[in-house]
């Protein structure tokens, strides 16, 4: 591990890695622009020493408590929830099953943050663990390993973070006057599930924001406006929206302010709730030829599939499982309303890959609105990012797709994304240049 | 681009490429069979010369035009539907956004079309459009580029054309008498939908052509097997079915006879639509077990996807976008019925690649009726029709898939699809090779 | 094929076969462990020389079948189901058509039994059927190819059945006397098709096997309890579950007790017989927590497809055909329940390729219970096994993954499935290695 082999993730095809190895080479130092993620901008805003090892890149990191748990390690040993856990017991039990971890790009983001960022020489091992776990401690402690100093290391250019839509954005405040362009980004799922328990105290912090009542329908779209325009002041270019189903569906004025009626008294059903956030996506769209925001669809995860383990832990405990996906006729009236807006940007995220070549190549083959979103989550791996290019390419274009976003809450996991990802495009690229499709200039 | 790569789309493995150039060298020059497709047969028996290059390249190609129109450019600038447009601006615009098709494979067809077909020595950009324009017009007013010389020179075999059920076939019987084996296929769909504000005027071409009332179901099926009976007559083979679900289930007769009443009298419903297609399936496969036209059937498409779009330019703009689809649910009722006959041949097309190993290469690995098309549309590309293969021939064999058709409405085009079609079945070819599970002979 | 190529079926990609070759040589002559199959046991027991080779490698493989009734060939020419069919015509028959195979993982696997196995010399081509024939049917009159004697040679460690809930087990009791480890693996679908016309008799056996009377469902649990001891007594590790949907819900006890009177009564419809399963699987769950048994679904085929064939000639004759799945849906009550438990193991097999990346995997690597079954039956395949491994391991680690099985009825077939897939699981080590994710000594 000392050193990270140079050609790693490449495409072991001799013509393929060579064409790739120049692309990459080209890519390599450019910065880092992050138009999508999760890392709290308080963490940055403080710039306070990250502590130790295990809180940095263990315990926020769902992907390894995912595979921990499945190979039976529990939660409590992991010190979730409040459960007493020594951080130096927890690294031990991480680094005895790293091997659970070959062939996954977890492994391969963590491998760069040791070596690349931390300059940790040994390789983990259960026999290391503890060596290595001083040597990051120390690490953390110096000036260098600050929030701070990271963030320019990285070289990132602009960095969004994902925030409520009720969100007062003052760290980002602080942040830009410190001289960082870390940008909000405007989520207001939590205001759309109007059956969910938690509902009213939501729209309590949006009309606290807005110093208005929200008794009426027309009053909550406004409501939302002005936060819109909030985060726009903040610098914010997009907006984010989490469903399992992608339905779009414009309800009559009437039918809309009957069903905020119904949430106001609490007797929302499920069914009103689908139909309401169906509409919510046109009114955001709408929104968004206005004002400009950018607004990106993450479709097609079933939260808190393991109600068990919900119970007792709540959410982001790695329960999500993705479902079968369906956005042809789901986003129908959305793109034929807005689809061919010239201001409107809509990128489309999945995590049913039977969509690519599907729904979502020909459909940003065709409206000017659609780009497509990189590879989401479980598929922003080795094998899940080339078969995206492989897939979407040939129909939607290189240009109707977005550029890499990191998605991530680990910031030091951040320039290990982007690495890997400018590897598979190269890898793509020198695919296309070894097929004598492309020339080595125009890759 | 002077001179097209002879090596160009096989695949950077070495062992592969040799093996694959071997096959394809076998293959190159053999004649073009081309089953299906959407030439224009005037155009063909007419036999005058192109006009200009925007009109004979672009301004038919929905390829071309959904990419173009995803990036901005309106259809208005392209001279569509009557819009006044200057065919060299409309180059002009082409070319300088001919970046936009990189790794597509309109790309790799329209760089086989410049060079071995035109013989344009110079790349296309923004700078050379104007020259590349003048250097093509040139060529369109020589004799050698008209439509029967090309013809010949393309080494056409056989070309079948897709022509409604109430087509007179004119200019087959044409081409015919001029030596060119140009055979209609049988596409009765706008006589199925019902439902549709067009029906009535479909029905009464159908009743013009066989000279009958049309008043009952029965007399509807009498006229349609009169029209394969003409089709036939004409050299046809096949008959072709477009559907966005292919739902089979055969009607009583007293169902059947009602919902075609109601049909006449305008009052047919969506569902009554729906069934009667279901049952027009079926009442297909019967006809062709007695006639034995090869039958068609590509499934999955939801027209015109883009209503704003639709409303303005009419279908056939580049919105269709495809759906998920079901065969083996939807087709029992038809290969229960006729998949056993040894005189049926149901040729099925996807447009959902999950279907390839869930159901089309099972269906067509048990039944004797069914083979399977190649891959269709969007999916006819090089890493598709890659993906095909090793998809399908491990279940399904090699002699359960149909053989390659170019489906295209543009004629330059069509040695260019067949040639890159080869080259992947070489590609294919060539990898059992090089894993040693085929000889060389053998492949 | 006097000699197989000792690189077949490895990657041709020169440093992914290098790494590959090293992988294959350290795993090629493991003893072969069979959790997954459905060789008859009394076949084994009885050791009785094999009669003939159509008989043994054509008649019982549905694979052959399938494909050589895709392409005309009819069941009474092969000597289905009484017909009367010459046991040497059938296999010139077979010859003249194994062609068709190119490409198949049959024809791998027959290429190993006749080389590796059965030592001829000769490929098999119409000219040669008949001297294969002779020189197989002499090799099955050696003592050396009897079931005992190669049960041995093939290196089995042990190697388990699949057997009906009903089975006494005698065979393997039998076995196990002998120094065989052959394990039944306990299989009740037919005693939860309530609705089907064979279920009195179903419950009838159990009755007999249980000496209870089984007149309310609280008895048929329990008399399934005892089968389940009964199985364990005899060495069964697991039980195996068939479904084409795998719905799981636990009904109410009112539910249930209602549901199984309507089915004692004969009056159950296909609702209640889906409600029934969905509930006896989430039973199974429980009582494999109380008894160990590993579970494994295999969800998503459509049995007997083709109805005019089953009305002929019965189940199982090729006519299964795989539908869409879905697991995050439907295994929700199951997981949630038990999914947790540190006893509980549930191996989960598919037909539909989508559901890898987008549930399974998912699954896989977040309930301690989940494990992934090979690829299986159509998949279980060269590009079918380098799908799965290239879409599950990223998320779902290496270890969350169960060892090969070989699911097959046919004997002699499975070392060659065995050394395919350890190939395969070379390969696709040996890419890792190739493209430094991996170092040679872990993989």
């Amino acid at each position: 591990m000392a050193r990270l082999h140079p050609d790693r993730y490449l495409s072991p095809v001799p013509s393929v890695r060579e064409a790739a190895r120049v692309v990459y080479d080209h890519t390599r130092a450019l910065p880092l622009v992050c138009p999508h993620g999760h890392v709290p901008p308080g963490l940055l805003a403080d710039d306070a020493p990250f502590s130790e090892p295990t809180s940095l890149l263990i315990t926020p990191d769902h992907y390894l408590l995912r595979m921990l748990y499945s190979q039976g390690v529990s939660l409590e040993m992991l010190g979730l929830s409040g459960a007493e856990a020594d951080p130096r017991e927890v690294w031990q039990l991480f680094a005895d099953r790293y091997d659970l971890f070959l062939g996954t790009p977890s492994r391969a983001w963590l491998e760069y943050e040791f070596v690349e960022i931390l300059g940790v020489d040994t390789p983990l091992t259960g026999d290391t663990a503890g060596e290595v776990y001083d040597l990051i401690s120390r690490r953390l402690r110096e000036p260098d390993f600050r929030p701070h100093a990271l963030f320019k290391r990285f070289g990132i250019e602009v960095l969004t973070t994902t925030d409520a839509a009720t969100d007062d954005l003052s760290d980002h405040a602080r942040l830009q006057e410190d001289g960082f362009r870390v940008l909000p980004c405007f989520r207001p799922d939590a205001l759309f599930a109007i059956a969910a328990p938690g509902w009213p105290r939501q729209l309590e912090l949006l009309a606290g924001k807005t110093r208005s009542e929200l008794r009426t329908f027309p009053a909550f779209l406004q409501a939302l406006e002005e936060r819109r325009a909030h985060f726009a002041a903040h610098g914010a270019t997009a907006t984010d929206h989490g469903v399992e189903v992608p339905l779009t569906h414009r309800l009559s004025d009437t039918e809309a302010a009957q069903i905020f009626q119904r949430a106001l008294r609490g007797e929302a059903s499920s069914v009103d709730e689908s139909r309401f956030q169906a509409h919510m996506l046109v009114e955001m769209a709408r929104m968004s030829c206005d004002d400009g925001l950018v607004m990106q669809l993450h479709a097609g995860s079933l939260r808190n599939h393991n109600r068990a383990l919900f119970d007792r832990f709540g959410p982001d405990i790695g329960a999500d499982i993705p479902v079968a996906a369906e956005f042809t006729r789901n986003l129908r009236e959305l793109l034929t309303a807005y689809g061919n807006h010239p201001r409107f940007r809509l990128v489309l995220f999945t995590l049913d890959e039977s969509t690519y070549t599907r729904e979502l190549a020909p459909l940003a083959g065709h409206y000017p609105a659609v780009r497509l979103g990189p590879p989401w989550w479980f598929l922003d791996s080795i094998e899940g990012m080339a078969r995206y290019r492989r897939a979407v390419t040939e129909t939607a274009g290189i240009f109707n797709t977005a550029g890499f976003n990191d998605d991530t809450r680990a910031f030091l996991s951040i320039p290990a994304r982007h690495d890997l990802a400018r590897r598979m495009d190269a890898n793509y690229l020198g695919e296309l240049v070894a097929r004598h499709e492309l020339t080595l200039e125009q890759a």
